[in-house]
């Protein structure tokens, strides 16, 4: 095993990717050693008692003491208020850093509080399950999946360069791009379709009268199964995201509301051509890819 | 091995799910023999050579001659023009069925060219994957799947509950209900979804001048990549079963519209209480079914 790359590592926050960050650092040997610090005591506790990380802090500040690499692994609402809590604790060139699925509302929450004596590296692993908490992060969850990192102009490359290391370490692979462009490719990618896969579970539970929870559930595997693992995922982490990105998110949403009315012109006047249309760029699109997404 | 529940059993059409009921129905000893035919010389010689049935015929008509299971296993769009075809050779007592996603459409096309001396069960089987033809299909495609029967009223009691029987021998479950019905569960649990799938990935391709489709692909893990498989499915086919079910897949697709325009409305005003109540209805919705459907 290499020597490890931070001596120190701050967990703030330990839920599904927190916790699976700690399972990765330990299990890869990318840092020395790991400090985790959660809201609530139960989670504290629970983890303490996983065994994942080498220390619990009872807070956010006294968890960061030291550190040299800071990951803020919280609901990207939380992250205003916390970068506030832990900044005056942070050690001088502490790599900080975030796994929002939002860029913007970070940066713009975040960065205001942060000393200029450590290096603010937002980043994004694209990464995840329908499941929340502790218990259900994994060693595995980033291996040959994307972190983006979306450094702020003038961030030094060696602090970059140094988290784009450690994240490759726990098997990811790493791209660089600005928060705008983060932000409109995520919307394009997991927030639009986050939203629309809750939207038609959400829907089909409002049909009740005429088609039972059950029918939908038993004939499911028709289509509508597809959808219903993302619409699994934590309400409340998905409303702060989408609100998080909500100029970018509203945008993509606007657009595919209009391709929806054109589809609905189509289908009313039976023009299978203009749905034929639709529907074949699709699969093309995927086909393209299928080899690539079939072997993830 | 119990005796076969019907001696000789024609195929018309084998694409993936005909295949896949030649190699169940083979695989279970269901049927004493299968005799299959398709319209394309290609696909007959490819039957042929996958010896998954005893008899190839030259035509659809020459494949009912003597058959006293009769499935027709083709696009719905086809079911009519097909059953004029099979009508004068289809033998005495025989049982008729198909496999279509839409059964309005199929008992309206097909059931005026049966001869009375038959009997018309029209089915479902609830079950594919998004390829197609008959090298994709398998003999365990329909076990733990659901198959719907929709027999029109007055059909002989009898018939029904031998088409059941030989759905569940290939391992469904059956169950019956109106065409009406059936309809609308579709359009709900099915149609819909794939129309969405399709939209969604369609419109990350319309994106490309702001987010490359490489992009796209790279991060689809974060929710994207969920809408891809359904959308690989056959276009053709699928333009064809939301023409054929046009009115309750306009009817739910209108619904859905009006609902991701409240959902714009509540996006853009920020108001995340109305967000989060969507989610977490869809979200609980999966919960309490996530044992069936993660054990499927």
């Amino acid at each position: 095993m290499t020597a490890p790359l931070f001596e120190r590592l701050a967990l703030v926050g330990v839920g599904l990717i927190g916790s699976s960050i700690a399972r990765a650092a330990r299990a890869t040997g990318a840092v020395r050693s790991i400090v985790a610090s959660a809201r609530s005591q139960a989670t504290r506790a629970r983890v303490a008692e996983l065994g994942i990380v080498d220390e619990v802090a009872e807070s956010n500040a006294a968890a960061v003491d030291g550190a040299d690499l800071v990951i803020v692994c919280i609901p990207v609402g939380q992250c205003g208020p916390v970068a506030a809590e832990i900044a005056p604790r942070l050690a001088p060139g502490a790599v900080v850093s975030d796994v929002g699925s939002v860029k913007g509302s970070v940066v713009r929450d975040m960065a205001p509080h942060l000393p200029p004596h450590v290096h603010f590296v937002p980043a994004h692993p694209v990464a995840g399950t329908e499941h929340s908490g502790p218990d259900a992060g994994f060693a595995e969850l980033f291996i040959n999946r994307w972190c983006i990192l979306t450094p702020p102009e003038g961030t030094d490359p060696a602090a970059v360069e140094r988290l784009a290391a450690f994240w490759r370490k726990l098997g990811a692979n790493v791209e660089t791009m600005s928060v705008a462009h983060h932000d409109i490719v995520l919307a394009v990618t997991s927030h639009l379709p986050h939203l629309i896969a809750y939207t038609v579970v959400g829907m089909a539970d409002d049909v009740e009268k005429l088609v039972t929870r059950s029918e939908v559930m038993k004939f499911s595997a028709g289509g509508f199964r597809d959808f219903t693992r993302i619409a699994a995922s934590d309400p409340t982490m998905w409303r702060d995201v989408c609100l998080a990105n909500r100029d970018a998110l509203a945008g993509e949403l606007h657009e595919y509301r209009a391709l929806l009315a054109r589809l609905q012109t189509a289908l009313e006047a039976g023009d299978g051509d203009a749905l034929e249309a639709v529907f074949r760029a699709a699969a093309e699109c995927r086909r393209a890819h299928a080899p690539r997404l079939d072997a993830e």
